[in-house]
């Protein structure tokens, strides 16, 4: 998956081609950014996706700008990026993050066929809550219609990692400047219910075993 | 700040304009997402950023092949996306997510005053944490020259934001399944020490400051 476009430049011992390493970024990740060009003009927008074999997953009202454009076949750049932790060196300069991203270049492809899209809409759920699918309404065909999915392969993509402490010059370590990372994580909190929510529905198991996960 | 680029087509009223909000959102951040197109090819790159007063911050390597295109005077397309929670809904095409994004248009230009670069660099590092600059080793004069440093006005810019319960289908408000929002929070664990670091020299009162507000 190493091609012209994703080399990484910028600290090549940072990079990773392999999928196993791809694929942990995209399925830690809740959002990717997706970018594409209208004449020239770039867009950079925010959404959910989800993940089955070698193909990414995004989605939306078949009215969306973005949607409609990348139908079109243009090129567009995925990226999906974890902040891990702040890198604190006793240099100004040499600040950093830890982190893990992986940028992704392709074309998207509509996913037309009924069972394709039931199915990219299945890992879309599931990515956001394991189990989740199976404890709500399925997709109607009304819905089915006004949703457009597009899948991007995953083919073309690399991923970037920074892990470990700061890396200072030489002469700056004997500096008296507290030197280290701040690990970041994101922790979910406490469901809050629906205000609407019919009386004794209990959380169910799914959201129990996710707060026991990330927390 | 509403232009036709930045006006938010997708659910509008969740659209806002304002530089308070704006700020907020860019000033709550640590990563923006850096899009540009070179020869109609899309590239989003993840970076650190900072902000004072209505430019927005991006700095790197003078080497950087991000920042050389940049440089030239394209469009480039900012943004910053927080998440704030999963919203769990009754049916699957109703999930959500919680969030604050800014998606921020313009042309960048090159910071080359020394005293503006310097100050951009300030921006950085304390925008990443408050009170860290002043505990570092600063910038050094080959420093200085081999980062380069670009400033995007913050004038044409939209923020996004997305609060509150899942909303439903009328009729789906019957069902048995569990609705409601995960709260999603960025957290600062213990710090991990340098193992380099000179003996002696503890947790700085900036990091310390920084750990309880975070958690």
């Amino acid at each position: 998956m190493k091609t012209a476009r994703t080399q990484v430049k910028r600290v090549p011992k940072r990079g990773h081609y392999d999928s196993e390493t791809v694929y942990s970024v995209l399925d830690a990740g809740l959002i990717c950014h997706v970018g594409f060009a209208v004449e020239g003009q770039p867009f950079v927008i925010p959404t959910a996706y989800g993940r089955m074999d070698n193909r990414l997953f995004i989605h939306g009202a078949s009215a969306s700008r973005m949607l409609k454009s990348l139908q079109q076949g243009i090129e567009v750049c995925v990226t999906v990026t974890l902040l891990d932790g702040l890198v604190l060196a006793r240099s100004a300069m040499h600040h950093s993050m830890n982190y893990r991203s992986v940028v992704l270049f392709g074309t998207a492809e509509l996913v037309s066929e009924r069972e394709d899209k039931w199915q990219a809409l299945y890992a879309f759920t599931e990515h956001v809550m394991p189990g989740r699918w199976a404890e709500t309404r399925e997709p109607n065909e009304q819905e089915l219609r006004a949703t457009t999915v597009l899948a991007l392969p995953i083919d073309e993509a690399s991923a970037k990692i920074r892990t470990g402490p700061p890396v200072d010059d030489a002469a700056d370590y004997e500096l008296p400047h507290w030197a280290g990372v701040i690990p970041l994580n994101v922790r979910a909190g406490d469901p809050i219910v629906d205000p609407q929510l019919t009386k004794g529905i209990a959380v169910p198991e799914h959201v129990e075993r996710y707060l026991k996960l990330g927390n």
